[in-house]
């Protein structure tokens, strides 16, 4: 793990972020955190030159609006054309027809190379985008000791069928691709009680893929026990009186101050 | 109090909100923080699904554009029409002639469970739908010791013309129906210093009566009292080196740590 | 240093903010933090008003789109004919045509009291507008102890074709009329690991220059001088797991609490 965190440091790689309003600032906060840096721009008048001087994309459905979505499709052609890595995080998908619709849009016209959200978000996008994938009928609505087995399956056929890491994060989180799964059990309950966690570890995701082009997988991997662990020691330094506020602001210190070492050292992930 | 708190932890209702840019990650940690789920969403062509598959909707005017007006309305009705409590925060009425103009729409439009403001807001609207009110010209500015009974008798009667439970926030709050009111004085002047605490309350709000559909009248008292009472938490925490950004942070926090017993031990209102 | 703090806690000014929705929270907890008041409306139906009731004006070009451009420039006329100052920050200007021509556009269309960027935003709007002008070429992408003599010339030249006070932030701050520069070594380089600290002290800026009209070199100046001391004192605090997120909430604390005297005090300026 240690190697990828220590190529961010190194290259300190330009990070667009294409997102939603609510929680666009500690994503901002959470790429610097890690050594990279971000640029927000959801115009389509600028996408595709924002894109062009970044070196990767993260792109995040929450707050969509007619006008941000054609500046995804813009971003995410150009990226692809680019050669640079491209984020979904399909956020709500399944809440709405309009995520639904047009995370199966991006999924259609642009090539990813980490789709990240939490379960039912990628049922939604395995069951609408392919009625036979079949087992995801297996998978609950969380991942569970009891039914990981499934839910590995349904990961690796996905990755398959979209040619992208899968990073479904939960209680237990599940980062493969079509061959390779790693199961990570970093992170804290409590992260749930935090607006964006989600969407900063997508942020975080495309800062480590962007700087280990070669090894999105491990990469991946690598950005979701960092999120994890980072949600570890900032629980580790809460007092009494501190709730949900003042855990977020932990968990993007700890991300801060995370070095490669301590990454490898408290990564808790197998691989199956 | 106690119970309207329980509620939402029981219940954990899932509050859509239509909310301004500045404030709209403090409220969704605050939503969060007493135990309810936020979902923000605030395009056309998803808020009448979003709002459907939510127990109750926050309307919030601050950074009004014209594609957000139409998607308050729309998320209104399908509110409406499926009985989910909506809280209107009228944010800035009287500030510009937009502001203005979309609360007495809004008001026209929709039917609201409760109307939160500051006096000033509140007097906006009720100046420009009833000329005939009257008793406003009484009231200042400023809810005191001095005009509190004024301001009690204006509240009502714009609790009675628009069917709504009425929250006046300020140094002393009201939040009363057309026959009850309840004098509130928890809360602390260092709040004013914080950009967003009355958005902040209106989730809260939200979340507090769509748990308590029966009672939106002491459920709208007890979120007045939860927030006042986590400023004043949130204060005896400061050190000398604080100032209103740890103070932010520390109110969340105070929300999220916040028991039931606290509140109803903490609550300090009378009722008229 | 000290009377320009001490007026806008006399005055308390209200301050329109027309800016990005990533810092745009920090941006208002900044502006309350200094003693002024923030609002932010963007919208093309109610800038001009909003303006209009307020005593300053910021624009910042982060997160542009066309909606949002024809607000900016509404507003900025609106507060030029009202007279009051405006500061602009081209945040990102060449980073795509859309940012460099909307500033360019902006800087044709309305006077600025202020124009308040890094050094590459700077340049890029001098190079821009006046391919003669000359020096740019000798300035580098980072003002340095060697180059702060021509990166001087070059600032007093921008300020004297564009009758705008200059402030270009970095590790050394430069702040001038056409024929005065204070060189400002306050601040702390981490800094730099914050999302929006430059776009906080655009709004700063603003609340100086809005009640000190009559001095808004020395008050933006002190803007500068007050940005950097509140990142010296909130380094001070930082603990060993501290990192940019707790960062962030000490700086604004500690422009909370920062007093004239302070100020005074800690400012570290030359005048050349």
């Amino acid at each position: 793990m240690k190697a990828y965190l220590e190529n961010i440091k190194k290259k300190s790689p330009l990070i667009h972020n294409i997102t939603n309003y609510v929680t666009v600032n500690d994503c901002a906060n959470t790429v610097l955190a890690c050594g990279a840096s971000p640029i927000m721009a959801d115009d389509q008048n600028e996408v595709e030159e924002i894109t062009a001087i970044c070196a990767g994309l993260n792109i995040n459905i929450g707050t969509l609006n007619t006008r941000k979505i054609e500046a995804m499709v813009l971003a995410g052609k150009k990226a692809n054309e680019l050669n640079h890595p491209v984020v979904l995080d399909p956020v709500g998908a399944g809440a709405s027809t309009l995520r639904t619709n047009t995370a199966l849009r991006l999924l259609e016209e642009i090539k990813f190379a980490v789709i990240r959200g939490n379960i039912s978000e990628i049922k939604t996008l395995a069951g609408f985008s392919a009625a036979t994938l079949g087992v995801d009928a297996n998978v609950a609505d969380q991942i569970t000791e009891e039914n990981l087995d499934d839910a590995i399956v349904f990961a690796k056929n996905f990755a398959k069928k979209t040619e992208a890491i899968i990073a479904i994060t939960g209680a237990i989180d599940i980062v493969c691709s079509e061959e390779k799964a790693y199961v990570i059990r970093n992170g804290h309950e409590m992260m749930a009680a935090i607006t964006g966690t989600g969407c900063q570890l997508s942020a975080l995701t495309a800062a480590y893929i962007t700087a280990n082009p070669d090894h999105v997988l491990e990469a991946t991997a690598a950005a979701v026990c960092a999120m994890g662990l980072a949600g570890e020691i900032a629980h580790d330094r809460l007092g009494a009186l501190d709730g949900n506020a003042t855990y977020r602001n932990y968990i993007i210190d700890a991300i801060y101050n995370m070095t490669p070492e301590q990454l490898e050292k408290g990564a808790r992930y197998e691989v199956r």
